[in-house]
Parts: structure tokens; sequence; C-alpha cells
């Protein structure tokens, strides 16, 4: 007799990333209780399992949902301004005046857009590090995503608090209002070794201990960034960090695009991970972080999008795309990240990194986050291997569901959680306002 | 009183990527017997003409149709075929096996497939050289794109012809079928330097000038290519086809990676034109072509995907995203291709690389080519510059009409000369007959 869940879904393909990267053809997951009861062949699900609703989505493929693991969601207001310029005047004119007088509602608006755009083009968790970080929760709890937030934490005086000193009720603040929230959890960011302090960086790396949190920092993103961190530590960006202690499986690492050859070991034997970021790093001109070097040294390397600002796009599919492509041109080997690894960076990977074991694949007991890309479009066809489409040829639009414990948060056109013509109303009127506040 | 057209369409905004590279807001285009009759604010084109239908594509932005000056369509039905393999193993073990057996209903359905591809993510001119290019004629004849074909010109038996000297009759039948054609060109399409001798060469330009078409070859795509040239002609490729006399504003030369300082004087020089395709060059491991580099030497680039095997999409927007990141990234350069000048290599300079004129713009007296690209999703809001949406943050995808000489190929998931899910069951079938081919 077969036992009850919620809701099956069934496809024509299913791409497991399980340990044995397992793609299902005709394939079927049982989801109960927001999580995956059962995943299989279509015919062994439903001879095992019964629900009151199954969804056929049809020639489409089940993928684990894809997880961010950097970005600044709020930046999605800034996204497309002014943005061929050199980076100094783009800063200096654009994004700080603008960002200097911030308000809450302004990074409410611009987070529920950041997470309208990645509930339709199939990410169901992200990692953010911005101002205001409470209302950044606020948009993840009403729109039912997954993520991992934190303010920044800096020596900079900005809209958010004045005194670096400050930063820390803050965050005191907003671990006592999100800690176990079933989908929120706080993290502890850093912004770089440049602007935060060694003291800053020790006590927020201590807090995320004391915390059993995430630990996150921008690190070695330029050339200049180095030099800097040489002549004021004496130290590289990653030596530096491990001077401090700082360098341990709770420590995700942004971009890591300049490092060198002892870097590599150093970060390795740590076991920190690393977010790379590779369509900003090239819209910087910051240039290309050596992730086939990272692998061979065993670093788990995740991808992130980075915010809208520099990028211009919040879609894991274009940086998947990007991920895959651009180190084979770069190292003249086609072989530096194939397919399949791209999809790890986006998928397991970034669980690894954020220590939550429970996302990255289907497989029972793992959360239900899952996403069906609709393979029937023609630039999606014929299917040899479905992992192929996804990372070398799909694009975000091309997501027909996106579910997060086991609730349908977009589907085929329809947004479930987000009012998306008034909020893109709204949007209209943010954007007069940072228009109104430009240099 | 107002003059009579066809069809107004509305949108909120029009990049015409006339000299001026004007964006209008609450624009409007008139359409007339397939020309564009008048571009302009809506009131003012509202004002001077009347046509039985008016189009409100809302808050979407209305483009030249994108343009895409190399590729080799049937080869969608290869997309995604055992794609991470070294670059040799996968060419003799899986793509040149079946080649050899291509038939012209293979080429005639992957054409079709291609063409739909490219109807749904706004490209609506394209370049093709390969086998049986009648039936890729047949297939753009019918489906009501543009295109500029031809059959490869080469000295390598395959399905197509087995004696080298069997091409001539083969360009003279394909060139006597379809030459006045209103949106097919008859190309001459050589392979390359190193798979087309050097008379060959010279008899396929000569064709080209006596029948004012375009010729075309991949050229200089990879070090080795280059090597090899200089083993057998003791010239670089780019020198090699200038001794031969073939460099020309009537010559189009793909990919380009590998150049070097001589060989940018002599291509600006000729006034020849290069297509860029970089994510073919990436996933091939090729290189980076030295984009910044032609441009400053005055050479006039547009854009490619080259094959669905290896890219793996013909989606021209992410070709642009590509093209506008890349090179920022490699040569540590934050304005390396601004994206104007990501939009004018996938349109002008498309139009001036074919020398069809009446393309890449939308102005009076031009052709009636344009897409709209819906900027209502909320990953391309809030919208700043239209341009920076359709370069750094759009997906062909996100194109909700498409229109060639007039007339409307593709709408809100409709395509009106493609019967798609009978399409796509042939080409499962096509899939089948793949694989059964595989060493």
């Amino acid at each position: 007799m077969a036992s009850g869940c919620d809701l099956i879904l069934a496809a024509r393909w299913l791409a497991t990333q399980d340990d044995a990267r397992g793609v299902i053809e005709n394939a079927a997951v049982a989801v109960k209780d927001g999580l995956v009861a059962a995943v299989g062949p279509r015919s062994e699900v439903e001879a095992s399992w019964s629900a009151p609703k199954t969804l056929d989505l049809g020639r489409s493929c089940i993928l684990p949902g894809l997880i961010n693991t950097h970005g600044h969601a709020a930046m999605t207001v800034f996204r497309g301004l002014e943005d061929d310029l050199p980076l100094m005047d783009w800063l200096t004119k654009h994004i700080f005046p603008v960002e200097r007088q911030l308000t809450r509602e302004v990074v409410y608006l611009g987070s529920l857009l950041a997470a309208a755009e990645m509930i339709r083009t199939g990410t169901t968790c992200f990692t953010d590090m911005y101002l205001f970080e409470e209302e950044t929760a606020r948009a993840v709890d009403a729109c039912g995503l997954r993520a991992v937030l934190g303010d920044g934490i800096f020596a900079v005086p900005q809209c958010a608090y004045t005194r670096p000193d400050e930063v820390w009720p803050i965050l005191a603040d907003f671990a006592a209002a999100w800690k176990g929230h079933p989908r929120i959890r706080p993290g502890y960011m850093a912004h770089s070794v440049y602007l935060t302090p060694p003291d800053m960086l020790v006590r927020a790396y201590e807090t995320a201990c004391r915390e059993e949190a995430l630990f996150c920092l921008h690190l070695a993103e330029t050339r200049a960034e180095t030099d800097n961190c040489l002549r004021d530590y004496g130290r590289r960006p990653a030596a530096h960090l491990e001077a401090l202690g700082l360098l341990s499986p709770r420590s995700l690492l942004v971009h890591c695009v300049d490092l060198d050859a002892a870097d590599l070991p150093l970060i390795a034997a740590s076991g920190a991970h690393v977010s790379h970021c590779p369509k900003s790093n090239l819209k910087l001109a910051s240039g290309v972080a050596p992730v086939p070097a990272m692998r061979a040294a065993g670093i788990n390397v995740a991808l992130g999008t980075d915010g809208a600002a520099s990028n211009n796009s919040l879609d894991l599919f274009s940086e998947m795309g990007f991920a895959a492509l651009l180190h084979k041109g770069v190292t003249l080997d086609p072989l530096a990240v194939p397919a399949q690894t791209a999809l790890d960076m986006a998928t397991r990977n970034a669980a690894g990194a954020l220590a939550w074991p429970e996302l990255g694949a289907l497989a029972p007991g793992r959360a239900a986050d899952l996403i069906a890309l609709d393979l029937a479009e023609p630039g999606l066809q014929p299917v040899y291997n479905p992992v192929s489409q996804a990372v070398y040829a799909a694009s975000g639009s091309q997501v027909l569901l996106t579910m997060v414990a086991g609730k349908i948060l977009y589907r085929d056109g329809r947004f479930e959680t987000i009012d998306l013509p008034s909020l893109l109303r709204e949007i209209e009127g943010v954007a007069a306002w940072v228009r109104a506040r430009l240099v």
C-alpha cells in the first residue's frame, strides 16, 4: 500500500545531483512536509507514494534549486545605472552618493525585486551582505526563499550605522529576530581586509563560531587589494586571514581572483570555501579567478552572482555558463570546468559552503527545494544530456517551476508569493528616487 | 491627414541603432510593405500614420533584429552531444562519424530547429556555412527568416560531395535557385586555409566577386592553425589570404583569435570584416580574440554564435553578454567593450559585414526586421538604459516579438511559421538517428 505525501512532481528528466550524479529519465519526486520523500523512476515513485495531486511537468528537467553564494540583493535598484564608466567614477559619482542615502524602504523593495528575479530564474537559496539587512530578511520571509543574511561589517560610515562599533548590536538584534527561522540563517559578513580592520574581522569570526554561523568576506578580488594588504599588513590577503586565525570550514571567501601559488594550499588546507563570481569579476575588470587551480588544490568552489550593479543579472544559469566556458578559453583546456562541475558549483558545492547539508541535491530527507527547466524550448533541443543543456544552453527564463521547502513560489508565469505588477510600479518610483540623487 | 501603413508597433522604449544611437521613450514604428515607414515618439508616429492595427508592446524595448554572422545551423542536431571531451576525441569519435552520414532530411530538420531558436531569441538574419545548404535555404524560405547561405568549400570528402571540384556545380545550382529571393542571398563560404587549398580559395573569392556576394571563411581560429599555415605556406593565415588577393570589404573572417600585431593593420587596411564568436572560442579552448585591439585598429567586428555543437546556443543576447564582459576581464579594462559596442556588433556592424545596408538599424526605408525585448521581467528592472539591459542582463528567452520584412514570425509564445510541436517530435527521431551512429 502506498504511503501518503503532499505532491508528486513528474518530468521527462531529473538530475539528482546526488553523489553518483544520477540523471533519471521519466522521473518523479514525492514531496512531504517540505522535504523530498522519494525520488526515482516515475513508475516506482507512483507505486510507493500517493498524493492528492500529481504535477506533470512534461519535457522538462527537475533539478535541485540553485544556490547563489554571493550577492547584495538590494543593489538591483542600481542595475544598469551608468555602468560603462571607469570603476572609480562609477563608484564615487553614481553608486556611493546614492548608497549613503539609502532608506529601509528602498532596501526592502530592492530585495524583493531580487527575490522575484531569483525565483523566476531558478535560485532557491542565496547569501546576502548589505545594509539594513533586516529589510532583506523581511522580503525573504515574505516571498518564501531561503537565505543566509547579514549586515556588512566594516569601518566606513554609511546609512545604516556611522560608528564601526554600532554594527554589533545591529547584528545581535538581527540574530535574535531571525535565529530559528526555518528558511533564514543569520551570517557574519565582514566586508574585506581593506574595509574591515583586524579587530573587527576577529570579532566577526568569533561571533560566527559562537553562533555556529557562516563567516564570509570579499577576498583577493583585485591585484590592488593584494598590494594594499602587503603594504598595510606585510602579508597577502589569504595569509592575513590565516595569521588572524580566520580560515576554517566556516569561512566563505568571495572572489579569490588574485591568488598566488602559496595561497592555494593555504586555503585548501584550512577547509575554507570559495565563492566564484565570474561575471562580476569580468565586468569590474578584476580578472579571472584561477578556478581550475583551486579545484586541483582541493578547494570547494561554489558560484555567486554578486550584486546586480556589477553583473547585471542574478540568473545563476548564465553564471554557470560563464564558469564553464571562461576557464576553458583562458587556460586553453577544453576540460577545465565541465558542465557537471559548473552545476555542482551552483548546487552541492554551494550547500557545502553554507554548511546546509539538506540543500544542493534531491534525495529522501533533503529539502524539497527544486526547479523545473523547460527543455521543450527549441534552443534546448534535442536532449542528449540535460546537464549539458542546463549549463551551456539554458537561461533562467526557461525555468517553469520554482519550489522551496515544498511550496511552489513560481509556476508558468505566475508568482505565488509576490505581487509583481505592484512591485514593478514601486520599483519605478525607486528608480526615480535614485536618479534624483545622482551627482 | 495621416498616411496609411500596414501596422504600428508601440513600446515604452525603442533603440534605433541609427548613427546617433538614438533611444526613444514611448516610441512607435510604422511598418509598410515590409519596410520601416517611420520611427519616433509614439504621438508623432500616430499623428502622421494610420494603420488598421496598432500593437502595444507595453514595457518592452523594440530593437533592430539581431544578425548572426557565423554559424552552422543544422549542427543543432549535435547540441550537447558528449561535449566535455578533448577536442580531437569529440570530433573524431562523435561528430565526424555522424556528419559523414548526414542526410538532406537531417540538415533540413536541424536547420528548421535552428531557425525556431533564432526566431524565439530575437535573431532575424544569419549567415550559414554547411552541407546540403539547399535544405537550409528551404527552411529559411519556409520560416520567414533572412540569411546569407552557402555550402562549405573544402577539399575533404564528406556526405554532400566527395571530389573537391564537385562543389562548383552545387554552388552554381544554389545561386541559380536562390539569387533574387527577397530574403536569401547566396554566399561563398570557404572552410579555412587548412581545409581549402589556395586554388579553391581563389576560385571561391572570384566567384563571390562576380556574383557580388559575400566571401567568408574561418581564419586564425587557433594557434595550431597559424603554425600549420606557417609550415605549409610560410605565412600566417591573414598574410596568406592577402598574398592570394582575398582580403577586401567582401571578406568576412570568422574567429580571428590568433592575430599578431602585424595581422591587425593588414586586415584593417583591406576593409575585411571579422565575425567574433566568443562562446565557441572559449568552449573549444581556442582562446580569446583580441577584439579591443581590432577595434582600435579600425576593423569592423560583428558577432556570431558558431554552430550549436560548440556554443551550445544560438542566442545572440547571450553572445553579446560574453562579448561585453569577457574582454573587460581579460584586458583588465572596464571600458574594453561597452554595452553599446556589443549591441552594434550584433546589429549595425553585422549589416556592414554582410553588405546589407537595409539591415541593422531602424529608420525610414530600412527593412522592418525588428524584435521586442520584454523589460517587464523582474531581472530587467528597473530600466535606466535599455541598451545596458539588452546586453548585460537579458536573455533571448525574454524576446516577445520577432518580425522579419514586416511579417511577425513569433509573438508571446506563438510561432507563426513553424509548427513547433511537430518539429520537436521529428527532432526526437533525429536524435535517435544520431545516437545510433556514434562510434
